[in-house]
C-alpha cells in the first residue's frame, strides 16, 4: 500500500505497520491510518473521479488503504444519493440543506461502508471468519457483506436489538448470539471470544480501517456537491466510530487540496444517552451513561471511539446537541413527508439535531448544511409505526369511506 | 413526445392519443404505449447510453413516455445492482445466473419504478392528488415518490398488508386507507374514490404508463450484461403487471436492435394463487383463485393484467412454474446465505421459480438466467423471522457461549 503510510496511536503516537489484522496499541489506545498524501496527489485527482465510472465506495480507492490488488467485496456499497431537500429546509427555517440517504446501502445503513472495508481486510489476512459485537446496524452490514464474499460471521447483539435487524442477519447465514445484556455486556463477550478463537476482528473502535470505510459517506458528499464543501455536517453519534470517520474524510479532501475549507461537524446524540456531547459541552472528561432512548443504532452509555469522535467534533470547530425522544420521530415525519426519505431513529437523529441547534441559535440560518441518514426506516419499523400513526381502517363501502373521512375532518 | 406514437388497446385495436391522463379502453381493455421506434433509433444508441451520467432509470428517457421538458422526480430511482451470482448458481445447478437486486431502490422495492412514472404523468395532467390500491410496495413507493415531489396521496390497502409497508407509507404522509376485505375489495374502492374525487391514478393495469416504468428494470439489466441477452428472465407474478413491463423493455430492445435474441420469460406464481399460471399451464381462460400464500405482494387472487401478462409469456415462448410457501422461504434463506440479499418473500419468488423449473427439467442446466429480487425483505420481517429462526440467546459470560455453542453443534 504505497498510499499508507501507518497506523499511528492517537493516545501515545506509537506507529505501526499498517498490516491487515492490526488492533489496538499496546497501550490500548486507539490507531489511525495515516496517509502519503504527497504519492496520493500523484496518482488521484478530482479530474480524474470524474471519468471513473466505479459507482461506489470503491471510486476513492487511491485514499482506502487496501492493496491494489485486493478485489472489491461482491455487494455494490456506497454512492447512495444526495437530495437537496428544500421542502425540509424551508420547513425548519434553514437556507440550503441536503439529506444524503445512506439506508439505501445493501443491508439499509451507513455501516455497509465499514463491513465492505472489513471483508477486504480480512481476505488480505488470510481470515475465514469475522466476528463483531453491534446493536444492529454493523451486524447485518458484516453479515450481508461477508456472505456475498464467502466468508463466515460470528455476531454478537444485545437482546434489545430490532427484530428486523437481527432476522436481517440471520437471513444471511450468520452465527448469532443475542446476549442478555447491555451493549457493554455484548461488547466484553464478543471481546473474550475473538481472542480465545482469533476471528477476523469488525469491532469499529478496534479495528483502525473500519472508520477509513466509512470516510466514504464524506468523501461522496463532497464530490455530489461538486467540491464546494458546505457549512456543516450533521450526523447522529453513538460508539463515535461515524462521526471518526467522516471526520477522517473531510480532512483526506482538504490535505489534497480537493476543497478549500473543513466543514464544522455537528454532533447530534439523544438526551437519554449523551455520554459524547456531555463531554464536549461541559469540557469534562466523558462518563459513561444509561442508555435510554428509543434511537437503539446510538443508545451506547459506554462509546467505544469517544477519544476520535471528541477529537473530530472539537478540531472541526463543532457543535454538540441533544434530542428527545419525541424530537427524533418528529423528524423521521418530517423527513418523510417532504423528502420521501424513510430514515431509522438513530438515522434521523442528526436531521432532528439539525431543527434543535436552529431552535437554540446554535447555527446560523443562512449556512448550507449536510444532514446524513445514516439507516432505512424499515430496520425498524415498530417506531416507525410509533412515529406515524396507524392508518384509517374501513369496510369495503363508499359510505364507510365517506364516514371515515368525515370523521378526520379529510376533504379530498 | 415524438417517441411515442399512440396508446393502443390491446383487446380491440382502439388508438388513442397518449394523454397524460389515460386509463383503460372504453372496451374496458387494457392500453399498450407504442413507440416511434425510427425516430428513437434517430435520437438514441448503445454508444449514447455509455455517455449518460445519469444513473436512474430517467437515462432511458428516449425510450419513456413522458415530456421532453417534463423534470424527472426528486428520488432516484433504478440503475439497482445486478450481481453474478455464482455460489448460488452452483447450489441451483445452474450454469450462470445473475441476481438484480431491485429492492435497492428508494423505497426498498420494483414499484418505485412505475411510481416515478405516475409522478411525472401526473404533474403533466396537473393533477395535485394520486391515488391507488396495492398490496404494499406500489402504495410505499407511490407514497415516497409523491411525498418528494410535493403532491398528496390517497392510498388504499388491504388489512392484512405488513405493518412494516403500512408504517412506511404513513412515515410518507399518504392518506392511507386500510380495507378490511380482499385485494380485490380493496381494488374496487379505490376505484370508485378515484372516480367520485379524480384522482389521478397510478392503479398499474388501469394506468398505461405504469408498466413504460417498470420496464426499465430490463432495459437497465440488458445495458449491465453489455447488451448480451440472457436466455431466461424469472419474475414473481401478481398483479401481471411488472412481468407485462419487463416484456416490454426487452421488444423494445430487440426492436431497436440493441439485442440479438429475446430472452424468454420465467412466470413464477404461488401455488396457493396462481390463477395466470394455471392458465398458462392449461390453455384454459385465467379464472379468480383464492390468497393463499405468505408472499403478500403476489397473492392476487384476480389479476388486473392478465391479458398483457398472459401475452408477454407466451409471446417470449416462456415457462410457467409455481412454488410452495416453504420454496419462497427456502429461497430466502439461500439468496441471503449465497449473495447477501435479503428479499421479501415475493422479490425471491422469482428465484424459488429457477430453482423448482430446473428440478422439472423445464429449463435447461446450461442457461444463462437472470432472476429479479423485486422488494427487500426488511418489509416484512416476520417472513424474514419464519424463514430464518431465532438467534442463540445467551448470559453475558463465556462459560454459557461455550455451553450454546456446544448445544449447537457449533465448533468455530
Amino acid at each position: 500500500m504505497k498510499n499508507v503510510r501507518c497506523a499511528k496511536c492517537i493516545r501515545c503516537g506509537k506507529e505501526y505497520e499498517a498490516l491487515p489484522g492490526l488492533t489496538t496499541c499496546e497501550c490500548g489506545g486507539i490507531l489511525d491510518i495515516r496517509y502519503n498524501y504527497d504519492y496520493i496527489r500523484s496518482v488521484f485527482s478530482r479530474e480524474a473521479l470524474a471519468d471513473c465510472d466505479d459507482f461506489s465506495m470503491w471510486r476513492y480507492r487511491p485514499l482506502l488503504p487496501v492493496e491494489p490488488d485486493s478485489p472489491a467485496p461482491p455487494l455494490r456499497v456506497g454512492w447512495s444519493p444526495l437530495y437537496k431537500a428544500d421542502a425540509l429546509a424551508k420547513v425548519l427555517g434553514l437556507r440550503t440543506l441536503y439529506l444524503k440517504d445512506d439506508g439505501l446501502n445493501p443491508t439499509a445503513s451507513l455501516k455497509d461502508r465499514a463491513s465492505a472495508m472489513a471483508v477486504v481486510k480480512a481476505m488480505e489476512a488470510g481470515a475465514k471468519t469475522i466476528a463483531c459485537s453491534s446493536t444492529g446496524n454493523a451486524a447485518s452490514s458484516l453479515a450481508g457483506n461477508a456472505a456475498a464474499a464467502g466468508l463466515e460471521t460470528y455476531i454478537f447483539v444485545p437482546s434489545r436489538a430490532p427484530k428486523g435487524k437481527v432476522a436481517q442477519l440471520m437471513i444471511f447465514g450468520a452465527h448469532v448470539i443475542s446476549v442478555e445484556g447491555s451493549y457493554e455486556d455484548t461488547f466484553e463477550l464478543s471481546k473474550a471470544a475473538i481472542d480465545r478463537w482469533g476471528w477476523y476482528n469488525r469491532n469499529a473502535a478496534i479495528n483502525p480501517y473500519l472508520s477509513e470505510g466509512k470516510k466514504t459517506v464524506t468523501l461522496e458528499i463532497l464530490e455530489q456537491l461538486h467540491w464546494r464543501a458546505p457549512d456543516y455536517v450533521a450526523l447522529s453519534v453513538g460508539d463515535g466510530c461515524t462521526i471518526a470517520g467522516a471526520w477522517k474524510g473531510l480532512k483526506d479532501l482538504y490535505a489534497l487540496g480537493f476543497i478549500d475549507h473543513l466543514p464544522r461537524l455537528i454532533s447530534v446524540q439523544a438526551t437519554g444517552c449523551c455520554p459524547l456531547n456531555r463531554s464536549l459541552q461541559t469540557g469534562e472528561p466523558w462518563q459513561p451513561m444509561a442508555e435510554d432512548t428509543l434511537a437503539d443504532s446510538i443508545a451506547v452509555g459506554v462509546p467505544r471511539n469517544a477519544d476520535k469522535a471528541l477529537a473530530a467534533v472539537r478540531e472541526s470547530g463543532g457543535v454538540a446537541v441533544n434530542v428527545s425522544d419525541e424530537e427524533i420521530l418528529e423528524a423521521m415525519r418530517l423527513i418523510g413527508r417532504t423528502c420521501g426519505v424513510f430514515g431509522e431513529p438513530a438515522g434521523v437523529t442528526g436531521t432532528a439535531g439539525v431543527k434543535k441547534a436552529l431552535e437554540l441559535g446554535l447555527i446560523d440560518p443562512e449556512a448550507t448544511v449536510v444532514s446524513i441518514v445514516t439507516g432505512n426506516g424499515l430496520k425498524d419499523t415498530q417506531n416507525g409505526i410509533r412515529a406515524a400513526g396507524e392508518p384509517m381502517s374501513v369496510r369495503p363501502d363508499m359510505d364507510a369511506l365517506l364516514a371515515v373521512f368525515e370523521a378526520q375532518g379529510l376533504k379530498p
